[in-house]
């Protein structure tokens, strides 16, 4: 399927970026620096005195010529930037071009701090020290298998979960798309989010894991911006009881395995409580459940395993079976009022 | 002219991005870590422990579907990443798209440690702090006008070299798009810059500032790869005498009121010595001059200027005297080899 669509050319009205959120801070009384930035570079002084951006947010986006839905805004998850949704580790298509393909006006962020949107080093955001995820780490806190001790492709193979969809001799390449991560930014997330939601809703969220939590509690700040959410893997749910909510549709996509991990029953059991109490206020949650559909073997990184295209058509089916209204198509100018 | 360009489609034979370099860092002996990653998380065990990656870059692309000549790399400048080439911060089309229109494949990056690069916290090569450059370091650094005090419009405009080309109304946006930087990253930069010449050449180079100085570096080890460089008021010159890049066409582009700035009189004169042995050596080298020729009142950042699809049409004619010669069509398949 991918390869026959690759074989089409893709048709945009336009392409690009921008920036959204973030506010001016203040930094006063620090010494004056000097730093030499190039190899015999001459001296360059550097007064960290002054202007700086805090919580500011990247956005690609590409409008298809022929558009035939409302935005698809992609969130990414922790560790992560928005290349989680463009080509998958292994060179096939990603979900935000093959949804561009399809006609879906597609947004794609780096969250505030990661990738492109940049952060803060001397803000008190920023004071902790960032984490980076190891490959063994990843590998079994994206529930692709067992610990294992490297980061070969024997060991990966043998530790593996059954039936794995994930293309384990490109592992090593999808490491190179881990970044590192602050704990203490979700606030400015969650600003930055609404922030994208105000510029370019109503929109439909397709947002996985720490994005899915940040997907509920944008909804619960924006509601009259959101048409639907799709959640994949989130790693919670929102932080009311869901009636802000009422008639948005959500899909929530779970992979398989989760029994045999040591977080994913709490994560899962806790946020399908929040969805309990969310259908109760009037939410439409639709739970997709991968291996109940038969779909076996997909880890926490279904949007670039091997049936990646698979469970895109699925959720491409549910977007289609929605009242998704499309107030104005967008277009360059809609995007950069 | 790029308003008429906007409204033609973009047609792509194929789009995405993939990563380049970087090698696995091996790390042992350090204490475990539990970190809650999400507001009342579940809390997740870290374990700084194990493989990560150092020194990858990450690259998006973008095939034009009729294609007319060979790749251009697009390499951004210091605190900065790729979204420089990519929409400007008051939503004019940048050089990425406008390139692709005209037939160009493109390639643009974002540097080692740069944006969706990521970087390594625990590794020596970070161990110095990150630098992020304030609104008013950047306004005269980037020399676009005399210091400053605050970012109002007002000063800004006040403040700014005679016939301004930077729409001062969004410098503020434009501030967005500065992330902190590293001056202890370079080698780990040529070397990937290397990795996608090997991958990708041979392709002309587009590069600004620090990314000129990049592009001599890594032309110098790969000049076969190497089939002509666009460098962009380059931070410096090569680290050879040019020999290895004898034959490859240089085009330098120079912006306004150097006279005025502190730093780059002794950059231009440094990089205009080292283009003098280049040419002895037999590198065409061609300078630009946009106050000679009557283009006044560009800065460092003209890519995002006012006037920018102006000099990318003088770029583009110099492009095409060049002989530059297409080896093979780049496709996806060409892409992900």
């Amino acid at each position: 399927m991918t390869i026959r669509m690759n074989r089409q050319p893709l048709v945009l009205s336009d392409t690009g970026s921008f920036f959204v959120g973030g506010r001016m801070v203040e930094t006063v009384g620090a010494p004056l620096e000097e730093h030499v930035l190039a190899r015999n570079g001459v001296p360059v002084p550097i007064n960290p005195n002054g202007t700086t951006v805090l919580g500011q947010m990247y956005v690609q986006y590409a409008l298809p010529e022929t558009a035939s839905g409302p935005p698809l805004l992609f969130w990414h998850g922790g560790s992560l930037t928005g290349a989680s949704w463009e080509t998958t580790p292994d060179g096939r298509e990603g979900w935000y071009t093959w949804f561009q393909r399809r006609g879906w006006p597609c947004f794609n962020v780096d969250a505030v701090e990661r990738g492109r949107s940049g952060w803060a080093p001397r803000d008190p955001y920023f004071a902790a020290p960032a984490l980076l995820r190891t490959l063994q780490d990843s590998f079994t806190q994206f529930r692709i298998g067992r610990a294992v001790q490297d980061g070969s492709v024997a060991s990966l193979a043998a530790a593996a979960y059954p039936e794995c969809r994930f293309p384990l001799d490109v592992f090593g390449t999808f490491m190179r798309q881990v970044v590192p991560r602050w704990s203490s930014t979700d606030e400015l997330a969650v600003d930055a989010y609404c922030a994208l939601l105000d510029r370019v809703g109503p929109a439909v969220i397709v947002a996985h894991s720490q994005g899915g939590a940040f997907a509920f509690r944008a909804a619960e700040r924006r509601p009259e911006m959101v048409l639907g959410i799709v959640a994949v893997e989130p790693a919670q749910g929102g932080v009311t009881d869901g009636a802000a909510l009422a008639g948005i549709p959500v899909l929530a996509i779970y992979g398989d395995h989760l029994d045999l991990d040591a977080r994913w029953p709490t994560i899962r059991a806790r946020t399908d409580k929040w969805f309990d109490g969310a259908s109760r206020a009037g939410v439409p949650v639709e739970i997709l459940d991968l291996p109940q559909r038969g779909i076996r073997g997909n880890s926490h990184m279904l949007m670039m395993e091997r049936n990646n295209a698979e469970i895109a058509e699925l959720i491409e089916e549910w977007l289609r079976r929605q009242s998704l209204e499309v107030s104005q198509p967008m277009t360059k100018d809609t995007v950069h009022a």
